[in-house]
């Protein structure tokens, strides 16, 4: 195909729309989907959860030549180092249970600061998912940890922020009241994420998810429980717009 | 009894306890609980719901000369109608469904100010539930409507009926956030009542409901769905303490 | 204030500041909002759901002298021929139970052009909720309707549409597939909108809903069931980063 | 009863008519269902979660000399190892937690082709057990792994092989959206398999399983959450009708 | 690409395939897929439920020159009223609330018997549905009504009629009992429709599909509540494999 | 068969026990059970809920020459006037909404006295069904109303008679806690009833349904919410024991 | 008050209801119900889970005096290796979990049989747990294990020991379908016993506990999942009605 | 400000506003709140589940210096013993799982008795949470254990204690039945605690939490699962009222 670029037989766009939609690699237990960066702007990003860590590390393989970042996420640090002897340069952050592996600096695509918020001290695992994803995505990213709604001046006192932010992800557990709080003060989008973080009826996560859903403010979306990655890369999407 | 009490062959502590746990009158389809003013400091309220309108009558003539207040809650209009043709002092409240029978004014017995807090408008009818039983109970009570956390700043500008209160009431539906804002701006006892307004996963109030059983702030407890009266009444009973 | 501004004493971003946060005005039964196009961009939408035509035109009372827009959403037909009697240059749309009552011709802000997509036939009224959401906020908005995941060819004929988005809203009931599908052609966000369109198993649309939480595609955020004005709002806010 | 049957005093249809609903061996724990065979086409196969080593042993001892193929379900290493150590000749496969143990090559008896597609790299243990329970069953069975919505194009990439079977098993966490897609595409009968695949309110696979439910195709049946098993059987059934 | 073919340009495999893809006609409120047919072996079945009378008319209108029979499910006397009024030679079924419009009679093409059952009385018209779609897609079908598992006997008396069938349909409300002893009976696929019939913890049907997707017999796969509809569908591509 | 026990060629006991399993008789839409009082010692009971009054007195013609009672339960007095025209010495119950007909008085069959308990005045339809299906079945039976925990007084006021029950039936909704109570006072069987009596977060009697399910008193077993006529049935049942 | 029977100041009868109503041995972590025996017929049973080996020790020497059976439920070996070093004569059933402390032989007190009949090898344990309490309280028990409704034949194979029941106790996990089948075989009380047997969409045993309480066979009630204990004593005190 | 209030600039009353709502100190993981004893009466306690023992004792290092009493809940011994080898003078309490950390005696300010009350043995760990933190906040606080509601005497045998209170917490899960009873006989107010003890249908507590929200009697309210140091909380504010 890129003869038949060359020779002028086929326009750019032209090639370029085949490629977009070009079939994966099959490796028997996965598809590998390497004209993605292309389609969609950022490569397949792994979910680590339930494969392993020899099944990451073919997939890696398979991406490695052809992609500048690689991420991969829900990694517990058993399987991340046995990933990591195999690629040096990658980093692990425990926190987040996140693999970045990415090629020399990431240049800042997206057009203004995305903010991520939590409510509490055990919500930050899953802020740090987002955060680091949407950073990969090429992103100025900001962070204001702890401030929920028990105790609201805390909030109030990073407006200045709050107020500068072109998007915000708040992540919240328990009642998950804090998005529909902080989506209020701000003409801007805000992405929830409601979190396991609770005990009892807060039915892991379920209660603060179905807070979010059903928030008065309007200018809200909700991702999946504990989805800091979705909420990450929907924000850096929205940044782009 | 009372002659024993007169001839002194019975202490008046003693008779007031045998008072306290006399059997209730059964009239086939109902016991009404003629000393439950002796033992809880305020008559039998009648539950409407369910109940024909012939059944509420015959409890209210059961009640009536030995009570000054009686209450009927979750009265639709046609039922209070046929009601209030027999009782011709009681009136009725459509927006709480309930019909309030004092004969006389009530004296002040709380010590503190009651305030009812409502997120939106459609929360009002709850609220009043709540505010007719308080004051039926002897209390003065304050109420502030529409002040939901999509738009917190409405709430801060009554900041000071909220901190002058002994005990506060939130009624909230949708994702039921309020009562956990208010209970942390106040050092006092929040009841929580979550409504079935909303849509969706709202489900009739479920969402609201959990929401506030997983408060971050600690001052709260959470009465039914709708329950309007049992949070006016919990009310009181704390307003009493 | 305005005399301070004008004398220089206050500048003009702290008075825009503290008009940003002004009290809202309490009519009793509703706390007005009137400064809310001022800090969110876009006046106080009513919730006509659960309110009486009466407290509906009543807080339009109140708005119409400061706003060029007024929305009233979830209104039946009862409901808005009461309230257009009264005004009479408000349009009721009755597929998505909406008063649009604009006053001339609303400039477009947005950047780029909002897609909604439906899944089936039964899913236009939320999607129109939603399309009039957009439109009254200042956005170009197209639709697709019908083009369900089981006859995946008719939503690939709209391929151009599709891709041509700045943000896409996909509204489906039942399983709820097609917002991944969807978000899997894209590389901009796309805001999923569960109905309660199904029978049996799909609970009033907690099917669909769950379906879009869990989606496989990361580029997604999901609103509340049946939520086509949200949709609309977010959309729209996304639209003007 | 054979002698009957010899001196013609019961007709062959008659005897195995009779053998068909004789009673099961008694062993105390389980009543072995020696004439399955015969009924259903099949040798009971045995479950293995929540029984023992030693009473799978027990119930395979009794079926060993009546059966040439012997199907153990969801049986952990540990169990498998102690009861290989017995049978020799019977296989474990560790990914679908099954011990197959055939005497001798199984007859092809299935008239078409059975396809098995999964939406993810996680799916494939639950899609491997329905892959050896038709194979045991008599059938020619293909497999496509890691073809999920979110990249439909891979899906597509396989269209001959899906549009030949004649029987298509899809195996799907997370949304469970697949199967629609797939069964949209066939005019062929489809099994759909939910796995506990995912997190959060996935629910460990109650919203794939209320997604396929609810398809709009109509081509579709579903069986229990990763049911690997009964979707290999149910397929293996069809294709001999 | 008729005239294509007919010049030897195209060949008629090519030329199918090719239809099988075409795009459906967009008529705004719904797109219609005319090849259906051709792709699926059965033209699209309106679904009722949701849509107007006048949009059912719309579809039939444009699918009438194209199809020999047009199936309307999910509609009530009324609406089926105002359809019949347009489509005289359309016939209403009340008890399956289904409009059943075929242009001569229809060729039996499945291969064997297909069997529906009901456990109750109440569970008739859901049964109704499948049979009647069943027949429409050319397969001879018995029915057997009221054999529940709480008189076991009834159903043993229909014995040798469910050991003829190729396929079978059990569908029962309640505890959702009777598809797993019937698939214990049989070496056949077994299709199990749940229904609504019930009260308290039925659920709606909730118990009568959980039930049948933990049936301990192997050859059954489950369709979504009262889905008599899904089942007929799905009986009938089995009949054809 | 009568004859062949005339003859003594089958003995009487082989004649019952034939009997007893004869098939039922199929009237198209039911399978009547001719012999269900031979076997169950009680003939069927017609389940009114979702049968047309013609379908029901269809069945009851059938079961008219055979039986001495014919119970049908759940009809509304719509149906009833219908059924009742047709049977005139009928009975209709229409808190119960039963049907009860008997030809001459019933013979007290059961050895000891069953008391039926209700916690509320709402709760007392079920209750009457449990009262007249267990009197329907030869049955002394006593019933003590409307005392529920709130004020357990009432109930000890009554603790002959509850000591003095050889089976109870104690039917409650709101928190269902009555059960518990009364179970830890006798060593006697409880069969607790659930009623959907309640709102909110009653589920339409769910809270109580699962309460008594998980009573911390060991004699009392649970049938389904609002089945008062199982109860009847099941306390006629233990009663004979 | 012994002595104030021996002088005939007390009558016997008054003794014995003062004596049933005396208050229980406070021991800080428990209060011991002492005479249990006399009120309800058997010493109150030790729900082991929860409690610490140390504390059950300490309640079984406050009763042991007292009770010539002593019973332990839930609890597991190492709990119970603790306390047989304490009570040397005591035993422990590890299939049930549970510890029997017998001081010489149980006569039999129960009028009929109660049979204990399981759907798999999988419920034999909670079966066991109800076998082990009904011997306890002086019942003869019978048990059929593994004859579950995949293959009805099984059951019926067992018609004449089930037929002679007093009482049943039917145990099942998964669909929990057997239940209804033997109640419709018998004129007998079936106590239902759901079990947590099953995966996926079982839930922990709910979906068997949903279907037994939806039976259409009257003569069934049911205790919580896993209950068999519950279940035993409940069909103690009905075998002694 | 303590200069401008020293110099007669800012009045005391209003240094005192400004304190209550100082901004938190911010260490990034956490924002602590030093001024909430002034705001709340009470120092923020330490919710301890899901953050690090070096998180807890960071913020304990914090705060340290400004209060006199630290509570850290939720905290099991491993990370216990951490924190107290840095604060020698921390008690770990292991029954309630809390680390109480008190200078000096704490001054009883509660005006009456505060009453703790549990329905069985399993659920004294939660009311020892309740206990201390009722304690810690300055009230005299009594514990009744194990009086739950299947043997009621043993809960009356407490009466005069239970009457003496000034408000209860009654703790207790399985059918949660007991506040209920508690509350029935007392006019104060009643702090309901599901627990989590139970198994099958108790869901985690769920059947408690519900059986206390819909509770007939009207003084009570709730809070959320295992939630000791909410009802212990609220306790002590009511008691301050």
């Amino acid at each position: 195909m890129l003869n038949a670029v060359s020779k002028g037989e086929t326009s750019i766009d032209d090639a370029l729309h085949s490629l977009k939609h070009l079939s994966a690699e099959d490796i028997g237990y996965a598809h590998i989907d390497h004209h993605r960066s292309l389609r969609k702007g950022f490569p397949e990003v792994i979910f680590g959860q339930n494969k392993s860590a020899l099944q990451i590390i073919g997939i890696m393989e398979r991406m490695d030549p052809w992609e500048n970042i690689i991420l991969v996420t829900r990694t517990d640090p058993e399987k991340a180092a046995i990933i990591l002897s195999r690629f040096k340069n990658a980093q692990y952050h425990d926190d987040a249970q996140m693999i970045y592996f990415a090629k020399g600096s990431i240049p800042v695509i997206g057009k203004g600061v995305i903010v991520v918020i939590t409510a509490g001290t055990s919500d930050i695992p899953v802020a740090k998912e987002a955060f680091l994803t949407a950073k990969a995505m090429g992103n100025h990213v900001e962070t204001i940890f702890d401030v929920g709604v028990a105790g609201i001046h805390r909030l109030f006192s990073h407006k200045d922020m709050i107020e500068s932010a072109s998007v915000l992800i708040v992540v919240a557990g328990m009642e998950g009241a804090l998005p529909s709080v902080v989506a209020g003060l701000v003409d801007r989008p805000v992405i929830a994420v409601p979190t396991s973080v609770g005990y009892g009826s807060s039915f892991g996560g379920l209660t603060a998810l179905l807070s979010m859903l059903n928030s008065c403010s309007s200018n809200i979306a909700v991702v999946n429980i504990d989805n800091g990655f979705g909420a990450g890369y929907m924000a850096a999407m929205i940044n782009r717009v």
